[in-house]
């Protein structure tokens, strides 16, 4: 049985690695670089070699009541889109209240980790750290949990650019940027129209003179604020995963990119993709129409050259006397500590038993938690898949064959490649309820809705129309949390409750269930119309379900 | 005859006075107080006394095609929504174009304007005017045009919030606001949720500590970005405003508020206002949800008193630390130049017929120009005012008896109050197409809608169903434009045309007719839903009319 495990990193994966290892009885000890938790989101203002940096405004883009670990929500009064800042508050809390800053060695650097030799009967690793003062150490872990998240190396691909080393003005890779006032009544190009491309340019052109957003392939964009002003990952719910699963892939991409054009048509804008909207990791932007309408943002194609001070563009159209280009171009993982066989890594391409354990060794002693690029919020993610971890190392779960576990991880690469732009960017790409629920089901804690819609069926509904939040995944199993329903019927109180700061006279506006469930029978018609006949007997069924409910629902 | 006119300020609509005065034969001398054109719309760093002052970022909330004069379009490449710098770039252009920078006195102030001796017989002003040497000069003018708008004197109301002489911080006009980096990590507050408060509150929010929007009475905030990323006031067609005319005002709310709350809930977001969505000037602001929603602007109540740094709210609350307050307040306007009882002012109440001209001069050679508030843009609306009040000035127009002048007054001031929220903000409130059309019909130039629907359909569905551009003004009559019909045709490509900054493989979508057909009948559909009996007859009406049209739809 494993006792000590190793713990590499104390961001939002490297903390939550450490409280379930305690859960299960484990000891941890984190290696953390720098002076302190948080990792990425930790702002400094001086970027650190081979760590990840944020801009000053950086804002999340997942809403609290789903980015919170599955038994701590997020205090009421936060925000729904959390600052940098707020977010390493919670972070703070989540460590005191599970007391986890103690199992943290700061200022201490990871060397190298290897197998023992007598790996294969022991499972065990040696693992080599230095700290501040250069002092190594070495150790044996019966376990390890690689927590260094995939924001590490930012990717600066100069060599696409021709020209670039006779640029006069200022480049860097978005990790450098910092905050905008610098570059007022100046000319900057943004390079890249991800998260950090789309935000810092929003950002830079309230002060230039001009931005320009180059992007390759355009983007389908997002808006944090959803319908009705709900954020927006709140408003997508099991009923709707299981139709996105069931509806062919174009018609579900075809819906939703209707409605995102009818917020701003993506033609019009310049920035229709050719490919779907499900093909790309995507971008989340409030503010890029309105910059795009007023002026201040002109998206330009892909890059040709560099000339001096100016920049020539795909489509020949050059803008001269550029002060200043950001490549918000991503970044790169690896894990050089490691031997290059153990995790290979080429192009952020790795092969990794659902995104955690390499298939090929002769023990499953070796976890690598937060590699994924979800479409939701990864902290739960982190949280599940550590969940898990530690139930592996503690032998209660056993892993499938190397054989099975190569089939799986084919069959996901192949799955990704048919759905995704071939690119860097998606080579770690999950989609968040489907991915949660594959995991819980092998650590035995995912949600039995049918059999809650019969005896619990105000949390059955709830759990199958309300947002698919963490709280879901400790109603049963190991780790069962006593407060998880409670959380679940307040988590719309706490959407709420940040925005109470004005006295309305009218009483406060509570989610009830009506519009989720008008909504989801809209999107019922709509696909029943698509695709009548394939769909008719799941349609029935729901139907038929839906119908038996009906004498439990709640009154409001 | 009229022969010379005094010009009083050289802004949007000095500029506009001048060249209706060119066209109609007459000879405008303009007196400038500064050293440059623009008024209002040209950036100083340091705001001047008396004069508008804007800040850095300031984008204008009316688009390109609505805001332009009406036979001047504004280049197809410029942006929708344009930046204060471009708005200047294109004043530039018209005073060029018209050649009428040589009619400007810069740096010349007016200190009185008075009636001469014989102005009953003669309708002559003396007028007195100072230059930048202090040299006086005494002038004789057949006709005067007051062009100074209502953004000369900021309204700082200090004593209704106790304690402001004990606060630590700094407080400020929004008019001395400038840009925000001086207050990063700071607290502040913003007093207002107009559209100066609502813009600079969001700005400041990017860089404080914590930002606070208090405003007493909250606000529906619309979108400069509207349906499927059309500038929101190219949606609203003279099929909706004569739908508007006729609905009952409440259900011209409802209908309204219910399309504001599917952006955000604006309950859920407390900033729900007691008042109904067209009882109120409109707040443009495509950013504060966003921000509200994120926690970093905190709608507050009105403020109920300061005490050192703390400030106080109207609920109880405290915050304090507090280290800026802005007071985006509102101006006030008045006409120290004149004897008072020519065009008294009290609280932003003053008499004038449809806004121009005073109701109780012997003769008509005294106009207002750009006194209104418009819900659309104003400078169309001081041209179409211009162009009435120069051809009264010719004698080609004669007013109405002072009587019935006083009736129009008294019914056009009882219909605010019935209309809008008690405020100062609301005196010089009109409806941009009911207001042009009002007074285009009085100079002979409103479009001959329901004649042109048989005579030229395109033009006649154009009209009806496209956006009120200010071209529709330049068809017939007086100073009718030979390239009007064309800007009709043209406008949605300039529109598309600023956005044309990367090649897409697609076509370009172009404006059709058939989404403003369909919401049109999804709009009439609407309507009868709510309001079956008395509309029937105006909908049939109206179906007949259509049945009619459709061997004239124009192939697409």
């Amino acid at each position: 049985m494993s006792r000590r495990v190793a713990v590499v990193g104390a961001g939002s994966s490297g903390l939550v690695c450490m409280k379930c290892c305690l859960d299960e009885g484990l000891e941890p000890v984190c290696f953390e670089s720098s002076d302190d938790i948080g990792g990425l989101w930790r702002f400094k203002e001086n970027p650190e070699p081979d760590r990840a940096s944020i801009y000053h405004s950086v804002i999340i883009n997942t809403s609290k009541e789903m980015m919170c670990y599955s038994d701590f929500p997020i205090p009421a009064h936060f925000p729904n889109y959390m600052h940098n800042s707020l977010i390493m508050d919670y972070y703070r809390m989540y460590a005191d209240h599970f007391q986890l800053t103690k199992y943290i060695r700061f200022n201490t650097h990871v060397l190298n980790i290897k197998k023992r030799s007598d790996f294969s009967r022991s499972g065990q690793w040696d693992v080599e750290t230095k700290n501040k003062d250069g002092r190594r150490e070495k150790h044996i872990f019966d376990a390890v949990m690689i927590c260094i998240g995939h924001h590490c190396q930012p990717n600066l691909p100069l060599h696409d650019f021709p020209g670039i080393e006779t640029f006069t003005g200022k480049y860097f890779h978005s990790r450098d940027y910092k905050t905008p006032e610098e570059w007022r009544n100046k000319k900057a190009v943004v390079i890249g129209i991800g998260n950090s491309g789309g935000d810092i340019a929003v950002e830079l052109s309230r002060v230039t003179k001009q931005l320009y957003l180059s992007t390759r392939r355009g983007a389908w964009v997002l808006n944090r604020v959803g319908d009705n002003g709900i954020p927006l990952d709140l408003l997508f719910n099991r009923l709707f995963n299981i139709l996105r699963n069931v509806i062919p892939f174009s018609l579900v991409c075809s819906f939703g990119e209707k409605r995102l054009n009818s917020r701003f048509n993506h033609s019009l804008y310049n920035l229709k993709p050719k490919h779907r909207l499900f093909s790309q990791h995507p971008t989340v932007n409030d503010e890029l129409p309105n910059r795009i309408l007023s002026g201040t943002v002109h998206v330009k194609p892909n890059i040709r050259r560099f000339h001096g001070s100016s920049v020539e563009f795909d489509d020949g159209s050059i803008v001269d006397d550029v002060d200043l280009v950001v490549f918000a171009t991503g970044y790169n993982f690896s894990f050089p500590f490691l031997a290059s066989n153990v995790v290979p890594v080429s192009e952020n391409q790795t092969s990794l038993y659902k995104y955690v354990f390499p298939s090929e060794l002769d023990r499953p002693t070796l976890a690598i938690i937060g590699l994924v690029q979800p479409l939701g919020a990864i902290m739960p993610i982190s949280e599940m898949q550590a969940r898990w971890a530690t139930r592996v190392f503690k032998g209660c779960i056993k892993l499938p064959s190397s054989a099975a576990m190569q089939r799986d991880i084919k069959s996901k690469q192949e799955a990704m490649a048919k759905r995704y732009v071939s690119s860097q960017r998606h080579t770690i790409q999950v989609d968040y309820i489907n991915y949660m629920d594959e995991i819980a089901d092998l650590v035995g804690v995912r949600p039995r809705i049918s059999r809650l819609l019969l005896t619990d069926p105000r949390l059955g509904l709830n759990l199958l129309l309300g947002p698919c939040t963490p709280y879901q995944y400790r109603l049963r199993g190991p780790g069962k949390w006593a407060g998880a329903r409670q959380a679940i019927f307040t988590q719309w109180d706490r959407v709420a409750q940040p925005m109470q700061t004005r006295p309305c006279n009218e009483p406060e506006p509570r989610r009830s269930l009506k519009w989720p469930l008008l909504l989801s029978a809209a999107v019922v018609g709509l696909t029943a119309y698509y695709y009548k006949n394939s769909l008719l007997v799941f349609l029935q069924d729901l139907a038929a379900l839906l119908e038996k409910m009906k004498s439990y629902l709640p009154t409001h």
